[in-house]
């Protein structure tokens, strides 16, 4: 699950990069061993299930501008698509057990985290 | 839903750029509107569910290489772990409606699409 100062979805930036604030992931006992090898400096995709999104929505403005046409979703970055999955490029600042204290995480707080995976390297230093 | 000439798990090459074949996304009519403004040219990121994956994993040797020490699958790209979320970074070739032709999809025939996204552009570029 995501800890972050962000609690309004309307007033989070709508990349990592834009002004999010430091963040946690906290991570459920249950999967202590799938965190092996991680470590603080490490980039890492985050997947979320970004619950308070709307699943019934298939077009939107690009970036909330209605000065721009009406693009389908799978075609945009927006929250709102059938399957509301975040995912999200964070950089990790420090590790405390199960909580990650990241970077760049625009996710609002009690966000469902549902995969973490690395970046996919270059061809030969996989 | 993916259909690929690729049906086994086990010889699917572990990467899109590492040797897969031409392959079709397969949307439901219900998301017709959400595809619109995609096109021929375009990379996509797609989300499958790895439904072959096994969800009681959370250690692998990385790459199946059993010379490397065992990690946490969060620290890797293994199919197998709690949420079987699949990432692949695609470049479409060719759209005939609901099917769309693409390029270095490694995800076995029938693999389920959950969502599509495009690649984040830099900021200044959104």
């Amino acid at each position: 699950m995501v800890e972050s100062p962000l609690k309004d979805p309307a007033a989070a930036p709508m990349q990592g990069d834009e002004g999010a604030p430091e963040a946690w992931l906290v991570f459920d006992a249950g999967v202590t061993d799938a965190l092996h090898g991680l470590a603080a400096g490490d980039e890492l995709l985050v997947f979320t299930w970004l619950d308070r999104a709307r699943r019934d929505v298939l077009q939107v403005h690009p970036r909330d501008d209605r000065s721009r046409p009406e693009q389908g979703v799978f075609a945009t970055r927006s929250q709102d698509r059938p399957n509301p999955i975040g995912l999200h490029r964070v950089t990790v600042l420090a590790i405390d057990g199960l909580r990650f204290r990241v970077r760049d995480l625009e996710a609002v707080d009690g966000t469902p985290i549902v995969d973490v995976k690395p970046p996919l390297r270059r061809a030969g230093e996989r």
